[in-house]
């Protein structure tokens, strides 16, 4: 019960604690909540400050139970494990193993040295659920990439003249402005910028995030009026390739929030543009499209997540658009194995997660 | 309660009683069951004869529940509102009216003026559901038609080389021979039976029925040695068009079950089909495909639902072939609006059930 306050305490600060996991901490005394945190911001307190601060004194023996180890290093903030010691908690409760090799265990050991009795793994799978994100970046150093689409039930993006507006419904869009407030960051492919000339804002009730936003554009060819070049409403970061000259690359110099990435080689790579946004501290990445940048990332097998949104439409036409582009995989052994997570109804729309398959 | 019961047995028989609608009838007295039954199939007795014989003497006084409206004409069959008042059941209570214009309201009509007392419309929604097809059929002179499609999550039905086997799983490939076993018949395109050469058989445990088997086929191209020629294991209907000769025809005169239908047009339309399958008796049709059957039935919209079974795999590639080939809708408020009826995981796989938006 204090667990699942715990976790739920950690999803709801989800997206905003990057390049830091979520994580959730309650203290519990006599039967009774005496203080609960969240660690709210890379930088800030962690949960278990929060949590014990709430408490005061009445913390001594008390339980705490913690989403995530609590930490035994000194970072931006002092060792939680550490703090727990000294507040007196005689308790503690962990869902989950930190992964990270300067914490992993580390946590554990120094509360039981000091006499704190420990139990570790209570709903361990939420918490690995919760943690999916974090412990992806800790391991690979790349984002956890989620692939957005929408198509209609024959799988189509567009029919056949090219027409593609209000493809889903009003749920759905708000649906995604909720996921984009969730993320680091959006990708998006030259053309949807050219085409479309998005945002690219999470817009939701009660105000939310910005994500910062990526173009994939090996030619540089972002026209410098496009709206998300100029709006200043989240910085901008453009990745294009060692083909483009000083000059093209100086034409965005006076874009306050817009900065160029010229990476070094002559197409722009999937891998090579997570390998740099995990050195810059971008631990989720949600790619909008379109088609060929999608196809990008599905041939590289370079993704965590697949949400696929279907409206109730049938658009057919052997040249319509479809989701992925590019050339596709040769046989279906070689095709993208998934799981398919969750699926719900948004609006009149069908929302489908999935996952790649773990052989 | 005892409507719910007369409503799933009608639905246990569903598919066997074409071109007649699946009634079922439980007989009620002092708070319990005395008789029920069903409508098993055309020509033989109607549900509430078999409930009746089953409460034999107790009959006297009680209450009759039907899921439609009971006929007052003299069919295959005595008409059954006349055995009702003859039976002495003081009571009957009617989920749905009939639409068919020879019985709509006059059972009804008549039970009343034999001094019975008639309710109507109790559980009238999921009545309706039961008797979708029947009532289609009723309405329009054509089968109720539903569109079977299969591909993985982006929409491909096989790679860009052409590979397509096993998309769906095992439990989806069980779950289809259980639709085909529920309808009166199932359409391909002649380029299914030279590609794949199936047998279209329904093959569940504990034996099935065989639905007719329909192929569309303007030139007549169907091999004389295709297993659905060949196998005799229920009646292939071929149809074609008036541009084949005689002498291609006559191929066909010594197989047994196979019957050519030349129609009067240059290519074998839809509707066409629908009509003659109509003429018939044939009250439901489901359709497997390919692509390009799909996308006639797609594109002269007659169809009554689809079903689209998604195989948790993507595919990829601009020049994948997807469910619905042909021309397509030029225009996103032209495309085919549905409603999602249902949707279940079959196995890994997603079923969703979508119908045509009623405007």
């Amino acid at each position: 019960m204090y667990m699942k306050m715990a976790l739920n305490l950690a999803q709801e600060v989800a997206g905003q604690t990057s390049p830091n996991p979520p994580v959730g901490a309650v203290v519990v005394k006599d039967g009774e909540v005496i203080g609960f945190g969240a660690h709210l911001k890379a930088g800030g307190p962690h949960a278990e400050v929060h949590a014990i601060n709430m408490a005061g004194e009445r913390v001594k023996g008390a339980t705490i139970y913690v989403t995530l180890e609590p930490c035994s290093h000194y970072g931006k903030t002092p060792p939680c494990a550490e703090l727990i010691v000294k507040s007196g908690i005689k308790r503690c409760v962990v869902a989950v193993k930190d992964v990270n090799d300067l914490v992993a265990g580390k946590g554990i050991a120094l509360l039981q040295e000091s006499g704190i009795e420990v139990e570790v793994g209570v709903l361990e799978e939420e918490a690995l659920k919760v943690n999916e994100a974090f412990f992806h970046y800790v391991r690979t150093k790349m984002p956890y990439v989620t692939l957005k689409t929408a198509a209609s039930l024959d799988g189509k993006t567009a029919t056949h003249t090219g027409e593609s507006k209000w493809i889903t419904g009003s749920e759905a869009r708000v649906d995604v402005h909720r996921d984009r407030h969730k993320h680091d960051a959006i990708l998006v492919g030259v053309n949807t910028v050219i085409q479309d000339n998005p945002s690219l804002t999470a817009r939701i009730p009660g105000g939310s995030r910005n994500p910062l936003r990526i173009i994939m554009d090996t030619r540089l060819n972002t026209p410098e009026d496009a709206v998300i070049v100029t709006d200043q409403k989240a910085e901008t970061w453009i990745f294009t390739s060692n083909a483009v000259s000083d000059e093209k690359i100086e034409r965005f110099a006076n874009h306050e929030g817009v900065r160029i990435f010229r990476l070094e080689e002559e197409e722009v790579t999937v891998e090579t543009v997570l390998r740099t946004l995990g050195e810059k501290g971008i631990m989720t990445l949600y790619v909008e499209g379109g088609a060929a940048i999608h196809a990008s990332f599905l041939e590289a097998k370079l993704f965590n997540q697949v949400i696929l949104y279907f409206a109730p439409k049938l658009i057919g036409g052997r040249e319509a658009p479809t989701v992925f582009a590019g050339r596709g995989f040769a046989s279906i052994e070689e095709s993208m194995e998934l799981v398919i997570e969750t699926f719900e109804k948004i609006g009149p729309d069908l929302k489908i997660v999935a996952k790649p398959k773990v052989v």
